[in-house]
């Protein structure tokens, strides 16, 4: 079973993000082994640029498998093409790694690392919101792939 | 004030969707006299076209003002560029209408009605999940047009 890790910053606070969250969750562990990992936000720090790197270095640890980064400025899929980015990556990687930045973005070292940029909308969305977004779009991708019925 | 309608098919059904929407409205409140009108699913007809008519026929009759159609082939903006048309739009127009189809789209009468048709995303996601991303862009602009910090 594909293993599909979601590494984000910042914790979810509220309970709405936290429920939706938790509903696509319990929906995507029919199709892949998931794991999400909260990781810290540093909002004590001077300036973007230092919470960005700070953040970066933690996102660092957790980047395994072919890594997509979440990028507003990155490629535009339809949601019919992510199901099959996706359907190809899993030929060829047995672990996915997305990574969803906090409220300043990544740094340029994760940029460097990341496989693949991908942007969901060219507006910017709360990371909160917008990790609801992303695990919707991975388990739409999962029912295209399956031929799943899937409305709403 | 600004009269801003949002037109949607459909109510939100999951508690997280309402009270996301609830908390967006809230926030909302402080710039324009928002009303939202969730008209009726007709999910027992027979084809898809039969729904979106019979959507659509509901929806034209709430179309006020400058009406911007969500529609994923529409002309895609930043959220600075959303900003930046409803400050434009706000001065030609009192009331903006803001419409949101159901499961399948909206009819061709409701395409033809609106004055802009606005993609958030090349990705289709679900109306209920994709109402909070529109309340919380629309939110986004103001707090841009007003210079105000927000961040999440």
């Amino acid at each position: 079973m594909l293993k599909l890790n979601i590494v984000c910053v910042g914790n979810l606070k509220d309970k709405f993000f936290i429920d939706a969250c938790n509903e696509y969750k319990k929906r995507l562990s029919r199709f892949c082994e998931l794991s999400v990992f909260e990781l810290k936000e540093y909002t004590n720090l001077e300036n973007e640029e230092q919470i960005r790197n700070a953040e970066g270095n933690d996102i660092l640890k957790h980047l395994k498998g072919f890594v997509v980064l979440a990028d507003v400025k990155g490629k535009q899929l339809s949601s019919e093409g992510l199901a099959e980015f996706l359907q190809k990556q899993t030929v060829l990687s047995s672990e996915i790694t997305f990574v969803v930045g906090g409220s300043y973005g990544v740094s340029k070292s994760v940029k460097d690392k990341a496989n693949f940029a991908l942007s969901v909308s060219p507006m910017t969305f709360p990371h909160r919101l917008f990790r609801v977004m992303l695990l919707e779009q991975i388990y739409r991708a999962f029912t295209i792939n399956n031929n799943i019925k899937y409305h709403k």
